[in-house]
């Protein structure tokens, strides 16, 4: 039977979430808890990579045990108590058998937290960055990436898509207290691409680029152009969607 | 001149804020930032102790700086530069010659952070506990806090204090997503007293001990009858409150 499992991480101890050779990963201690508990392998399917020290608050994995939904509930508890404390699982849903947690996600959102002053607390879920930076000016510069569809310009040389197009559905800072956020959601990210776009956006913030430049960044497709990218602890994975019809859910 | 420093850190590497002869201190990491940036030796005066692993949003120290008040915002830049990542300071303002972060201080408050849900994030600022717990119940049983003037039951034994004498005008716990947050506020705080109040106050939410049962344990000024103290990094020194008088601050 299928699962999807909804989960958190805490990105800093792991190599990102993707299984790695020689580095610690969420992916792994997700199949390594579930093989103790199942007593035989289980092969886990992410909604996607994430980079080293990056966050999810909200994840997306798939994977089929022997096991009757009804045992979920328990298996949840005691899933929770083996894993280590950076790695919360909230729930067990029984799934069609082919849904698929990266290929039936239709959008992820990931938000991006800039402490902007000094932050005893957030020194790993939070860029540190006290230079004053023009909120309005950066979004006016974001709203660009919603009239875009070719996001080379923020996107790594060498990864593995076959195309950089993204539809991108939403692009905002909001300011908090202490704090600016960057929420972005599209239908899929490249490599790299929300850091990347921090990075330049706060280029823009600062006063070294203008609005109508970061449009022309941006249309360019030159990833030679993009500012360097914000740091990975800023970072978090924060909703990902799917079609309700793939979920067996009770009403609640 | 006298300066009241307002500052927060996180506890977990600290044994609390007190030096010690040989541990690592709040209290020392800013006097040692301070004597090398005024390369003379600086004595602080905390607003009080907190426990190894406590946190502190808000805390208040007094020194005597051979500056001007002009140059105190240079300063607060450079000492936010050269201490650590886990102690920030957010102001430096002059105050009377006789002003004393501790003697002044009129009310402390204490926030104390259940995470009700595993939370990857919160390992070192929320005590993990994930037993259900009736909230208008410890509410009720908080109440009598209100109405006692002697501690006694929620002291450590061998502690300095001449008197177990409190005025508690804030003691309520409110449910929030994935948490339960406990607010106390005191004219004056015994060591280890907010734990051992939420320790025997969970005991209350989980049904061993009924709201009458808990006013009698407060009532009999022992402290063989509190429950075993929460854990140190739920809890958080959150405000102190001073005269206005005693600043001397530009209108802001």
């Amino acid at each position: 039977m299928r699962y999807f499992a909804e989960l958190a991480y805490k990105g800093t101890a792991y190599k990102g979430w993707q299984r790695q050779v020689d580095a610690p990963s969420v992916e792994q201690a997700l199949e390594d808890a579930l093989a103790t508990l199942l007593r035989t392998p289980i092969e886990v399917v992410g909604a996607g990579r994430t980079d080293t020290g990056v966050h999810a608050s909200y994840y997306v994995a798939h994977f089929d045990m022997p096991i009757e939904s009804s045992d979920a509930t328990t298996l949840l508890y005691h899933l929770n108590s083996i894993l280590p404390h950076d790695i919360a699982v909230f729930s067990l849903t029984p799934v069609d058998d082919d849904a698929h947690a990266r290929f039936n996600a239709v959008a992820r959102e990931y938000k991006y937290y800039i402490a902007t002053h000094k932050d005893p607390f957030r020194r790993e879920t939070a860029w540190q960055y006290f230079v004053d930076l023009d909120v309005e000016r950066m979004n006016l510069a974001a709203a660009a990436l919603l009239r875009a569809d070719d996001f080379t310009t923020f996107s790594k040389l060498h990864s593995n898509n076959k195309t950089n197009i993204c539809k991108v559905s939403k692009a905002v800072w909001t300011p908090g207290e202490g704090e600016l956020v960057f929420t972005i959601r599209a239908d899929r990210f490249l490599r790299n691409m929300v850091r990347s776009i921090v990075g330049t956006l706060v280029d823009v913030g600062r006063g070294k680029i203008d609005a109508d430049e970061f449009a022309r960044i941006l249309a360019a497709r030159d990833r030679s152009l993009a500012s360097g990218s914000a740091p990975a602890q800023g970072l978090f994975l924060n909703d990902i969607l799917y079609p309700e019809h793939i979920f067996h859910r009770e009403e609640h």
